[in-house]
């Protein structure tokens, strides 16, 4: 099953991607419909009679999938290269730093770059939405939590995010990380198999990976988290990026005014993003 | 003016402290009653003709003072002593990092010690709670966006905390942040003349200090802060502790179940939570 969040004259709503079409849900966004109860699953598998609104999807506006998580954890340094690329060494726990909601923007949104920083940067992510609350579970029992998987671009101001110890500031900037398009259940993604995520800049490769190589798997992740908090349904991580972040690279790149961002993972669509100035510098 | 949250038989409500009384407030609690609008202060500061329901200050059982703030941002290192305990550097900008509001508990609550952690720390802080949308904004308008002060402890799991770089996963853990238990509006509040705070352990003083040996403002973090990200009625910000954490003594000294946590900041009341083991552990 595949599940998005879509913008509508009258506010935003959840919807089912059937085919060519969103066919609404009675859900605000996808975060509503997960936090609705332990059947949203259920409720939301159900033929479409022809009665229910839908929207073409080409012409669907994405707002972020799940636009208030309750939590948004992110994961630092879980891939191998990146780890190396960065100067980090391979963490024995996973490192984890927040973002707060007003960070999140859709899919196909213009990244307003802010004047504050002089170095945005990518970090292309396999995104995880928690399905049902959890707490202090194996991993087993965290699989179960998945609600499924979405793209999240933890973009992330390097200036600030290095400024101190703690990477809060650069990684929380408002309306920079685009998440979406869709929500894949994961029963239709085998993301332990493998699956290529990655993205460009104005059509140059920057990153690709594999999901793979994670060194801390979704489920350890989701595991580990609930050792010392309860994971709701809405909650997103995002499980870390691979190498070729433009921070890392000499010299130095950075996202520009008029470039297109893309990011990529296999089976769950992709993010277009143009990069656009403040409009007071505009 | 002074405000509280209260649990009662029927969920919690904001109340207005007068005298030896809390009379309740048509609010949730002091989040919802900020987030109401720009006229909350008009609206909550009315005679009161003995309708309303009032409950004695001796017996309320005070809630975290704003439950579910939308942020909250603790500020590391704000101290010049404490900055030289634990080896850190006097920072050139704010350290910041992320609690979610899971971890808060009440004034008076019982900290339960979880079983993860062998290593439970206290930090008494002045936490600041925002009353209005915020953003980009110098320090004067700074000053007006604050709602009042409260008293944060930021319990910390040291263990996990310094796990990785990144503090998040030993500040968050459930139930662990007592925050309350009064918001005192700043015209009757001058931090900036030099509260004494602190905290003892079964009557041990553990931290004293005065507000003015801050490194950054409350003025200055909430501008600060608003570069990056719009702040809301009900943010929360805990400025930073000064010295005499348990971690920094020779050897480490930490929490242990049936001690009992006092923490104090001047005019603004007092926070007492015992510290219990976790039930299976009882």
């Amino acid at each position: 099953m595949r599940y998005t969040t879509i913008r509508t004259d009258w506010g935003t709503t959840a919807g089912r991607v059937d085919g060519e079409h969103v066919v609404h849900l009675p859900f605000a966004d996808v975060g509503d419909m997960l936090a609705s109860g332990p059947d949203w699953r259920a409720l939301t598998d159900v033929a479409d009679d022809g009665s229910a609104a839908r929207t073409a999807l080409v012409e669907a506006d994405f707002a972020p999938l799940v636009p208030r998580p309750e939590k948004i954890f992110c994961v630092g340094a879980n891939y191998a290269d990146h780890a190396l690329e960065v100067g980090l060494p391979l963490p024995k726990y996973p490192a984890l730093f927040a973002k707060f909601s007003r960070s999140l923007i859709g899919a196909r949104d213009d990244l307003v770059l802010p004047p504050e920083s002089n170095a945005v940067d990518w970090e292309a992510e396999l995104g995880v939405v928690i399905g049902q609350t959890t707490r202090r579970v194996d991993e087993a029992q965290a699989a179960e939590a998945i609600a499924g998987y979405t793209i999240v671009n933890d973009v992330s101001m390097r200036d600030w995010q290095l400024r101190t110890s703690q990477f809060l500031q650069g990684k929380t900037f408002e309306a920079s990380t685009p998440v979406g398009p869709f929500l894949v259940t994961p029963d239709e993604l085998d993301h332990q198999s493998g699956l290529k995520l990655g993205c460009s800049v104005d059509g140059i490769v920057m990153q690709e990976a594999v999901t793979s190589d994670l060194v801390f798997s979704v489920a350890h992740i989701i595991a580990y988290i609930s050792r010392f908090v309860t994971l709701v349904p809405g909650d997103l991580i995002a499980t870390g990026t691979p190498a070729g972040v433009g921070g890392a690279r000499r010299p130095p790149v950075y996202l520009g005014a008029g470039q297109v961002l893309r990011t990529w993972v296999d089976g769950l669509g992709e993010q277009v993003n143009r990069c656009l100035p403040t409009p007071e510098e505009a």
